[in-house]
């Protein structure tokens, strides 16, 4: 197997093949999600759809195929995605008067829905969210990270005025930070977009942005204030109290199945996976050691560990299969299952069984008398570590010393000489677009948020050296 | 509003927009499910999922496009699907080199991907199901129950042999009949379709079938064996115990978001939906009445309420606004609530409630001591109620004493005269594809499926009078 070391994208291709995530298929840029890999999508969807609706949101399903004269009617939105549409054309055997568009997403349909269902401010706000696939058609992809077709939410709200549309976008921007955080230990900045880097018809758009171990940075969550602007595309307009028409005010956001590829990314290692336990498939995997045919014991007592993990809802497997126990760790531990017990005859002697941590070198002996709930709790610290572990190596790797692209080049040229990895850098920025392009053409670097709290604050731009407007993560990014 | 008796289609269309299931969208057939809709769809979702696990089948997700190419590979398929596809020809600003289709069904990249995956018997079988939209180009379409684009499952399934294929496909079909009766309380006939109503490219298909208040049948879902015809068509082989290569037995199975137009269609009333409180989006609606607001306490016992039915995990509104309480008993019927409480100061000197079921014309007070577990009982029975009326409903609306082709149109005229519905038929086969033909000719009524459990066993052939084969329900269907 490549090593994540020599070539970081090779390993993360043949890691999810590897493990059953994914598969390719004959058509270009989309892949099957095979069940391991879309059960971490479901973990996922559980516990943002939980979220979603106790902030009050509802899912709703709008239609696949958009007109393409839909896409005219907003200008920024139609230059920013028109690159990227797959077409129908023909349908049932007869060629369409109008192109009809795969969703790259869905401000436009429901744009032009919105305008008929809202009509008063009794109407709003509209809380709305749908899970989807849509497709955006580019030229590189990469499994889960960058696919033509992929799957995602996607919120769409329309609000009385400003501020409660900023108080929505802000909202889902912590929700989405939050989860991300906490099931997938992934440690996240959170800030505004630069203008460049906003979504096609924004006012503004923030972001969570997540580093994987190679340094890169991936977009894991976004949110945007889209102002009246969809709004006035698509003739939105209540009734204020006031008896007056008014523009509304919407917002959007969305997280999508790239959120798997960034937790294969972060926690993965040279063996394969490290899966959350939030989110792993399987979360403990029993294996039989030694001579455990010639002693029925030890299924017995595996039989009767899984039985009751079984039932405390904990997702568990028995591997009694008849590959040799090294085998079956080098197996389970490619697919990352966080906890492995182990159970052979002296253990059974000595009323102990042995817990090995995907993430930790050694393996200890566990009390037979309470092992369940000694996995109960490694799974809670693992969940815990794994981000503590994810958030140094972010840490680690996200620098703060350097202020002139000079320094930034030397940096990357001197990381590429000693094998490491360049990482984010925390630069000043004065708020030209000119800056911003000129470190990305030298560096390859982009913008990847104004964070809400940086580590420091600088006080000069990186490319110019005039007065610092914003302190920016910039980072080669996914 | 349009009545039920009078014009079923208008009623049903009527009802679901002002009920705020759906909307119509400038793309030919596809709607938007609005929140209320999809949580129906959701419930669905839910139960079936929880199903599909527990007997060992997990979620995976598939390309949505096609090559048309794949199509090619099973002849009966490409024949019954290719009239209604819609096919993406151009992507990203070019011409693709082959057109590809919107999926209709699964089998054929699922085929493809499966004669990857499956090596050896060890791989056998696999039971995956995927949740997904689909597309089916037809030129006349009914909101829900007939749209060009639909939301459903299907699940593929890979076996040894045809003993397990089979028993895989009535296992899914017995789940389906389960869960529409008990969630949805829709009573159905299980049997198998006969050859000409058969899955293009199925060995055997088997449905379940629904009939709706003006006696039209909806076939709400199917399981199909599928035999080795996908397995031939795509080479799905696996190395048996013996060594040697063998085509797998495949299955496929779905239901779809037309059993929300089912349900609508077979407990609505005149005064709009009348939803079986397991899939209600709202269960109980508490509403304050007489002078209310000048006696906080009323609110303050319904505030109460609100917040231990919320606890249980009832979906209850408290509707406090200024409409009248007529206005809100006739907007809570139409949106199919299932029970409506209303409190009133007198209401409260006595220390009751007034409790109203959806279906039953009276009223009737209950103590405010108990009224959490009288609102759970409730729903209780509430959902075996709407069952049982649905069950008669059917039973009184299938025939049984129709034998032949002139009584059955003579069946129909009656009907057409009294303005009573003519229903189903259940009528006696000889197994030749013209008889039943011809009867689709003269009555336009269809077979629906062999059952499994018909209530009387005919004899002889509804139309050429030789001797029956099959006991087969016949009826106009959607």
């Amino acid at each position: 197997m490549t090593t994540q070391q020599n070539d970081f994208s090779k390993w993360y291709i043949d890691t999810i093949q590897k493990a059953d995530l994914m598969d390719y298929t004959p058509v270009r840029g989309c892949i099957a999600f095979k069940p391991d890999g879309y059960e971490i999508w479901e973990h996922i969807q559980e516990e943002m759809d939980r979220r979603f609706k106790e902030t009050g949101h509802r899912n709703a399903y709008f239609p696949m195929l958009i007109p393409e004269s839909f896409f005219q009617k907003e200008k920024d939105h139609i230059e920013g995605f028109s690159p990227e549409l797959p077409w129908v054309t023909e349908a049932a055997g007869e060629k369409l008067e109008e192109r009809l568009a795969l969703r790259p997403t869905s401000e436009t349909m429901i744009g032009h829905l919105y305008s008929n269902w809202i009509k008063s401010y009794r109407d709003l706000p509209i809380l709305i969210n749908q899970w989807a696939n849509v497709f955006r058609w580019e030229k590189k992809t990469l499994p889960f990270i960058r696919t033509s077709e992929f799957l995602w939410q996607e919120g769409h709200t329309a609000h009385v005025d400003e501020e409660d549309a900023r108080k929505e976008t802000m909202q889902m921007l912590t929700i989405y930070k939050e989860v991300v955080e906490e099931l997938l230990a992934i440690p996240v900045y959170d800030g505004q977009k630069t203008p460049s880097e906003r979504f096609a018809g924004a006012i503004d758009t923030y972001s969570i942005e997540a580093m994987m171990k190679n340094g890169k940075a991936v977009q894991a969550g976004t949110s945007h204030y889209l102002g009246t602007k969809f709004a006035e595309a698509f003739d939105i307009k209540y009734l204020n109290k006031a008896n007056q028409h008014e523009y509304v005010h919407t917002t959007s956001w969305g997280t999508s199945t790239r959120l798997i590829g960034s937790v294969i990314m972060v926690h993965g290692d040279e063996q394969g996976l490290i899966l959350p336990p939030r989110i792993a498939p399987t979360q403990v995997v029993l294996i039989p050691v030694g001579p455990w045919k010639k002693n029925p014991e030890i299924m017995e007592k595996l039989d009767d560990i899984y039985a009751v993990l079984k039932k405390k809802g904990i997702r568990v497997r028995l591997d009694d299969s008849d590959q040799s126990p090294g085998f079956k760790f080098n197996e389970w531990e490619l697919k990352g299952v966080p906890v492995r017990i182990e159970l052979g005859p002296r253990d059974l002697e000595n009323n102990q069984a042995m817990l090995k941590a995907r993430d930790e070198d050694e393996k200890h002996a566990i009390d037979l008398n309470n092992i369940v709930s000694a996995i109960e709790e490694e799974l809670t610290t693992m969940q815990t570590r794994l981000f503590d572990k994810a958030r140094q190596f972010r840490d680690a790797n996200a620098h703060t010393h350097i202020d002139t692209l000079t320094e930034l080049l030397q940096h990357i040229n001197t990381s590429k000489e000693n094998g490491s990895i360049p990482g984010w850098v925390l630069a000043g920025w004065c708020g030209n677009d000119a800056c911003e392009e000129k470190v990305k053409e030298e560096t390859k670097y982009t913008s990847r948020n104004i964070p809400f709290h940086p580590p420091t604050t600088k006080t000069t731009c990186i490319c110019c050296g005039n007065e610092a407007k914003h302190t920016v993560w910039f980072a080669q990014a996914y």
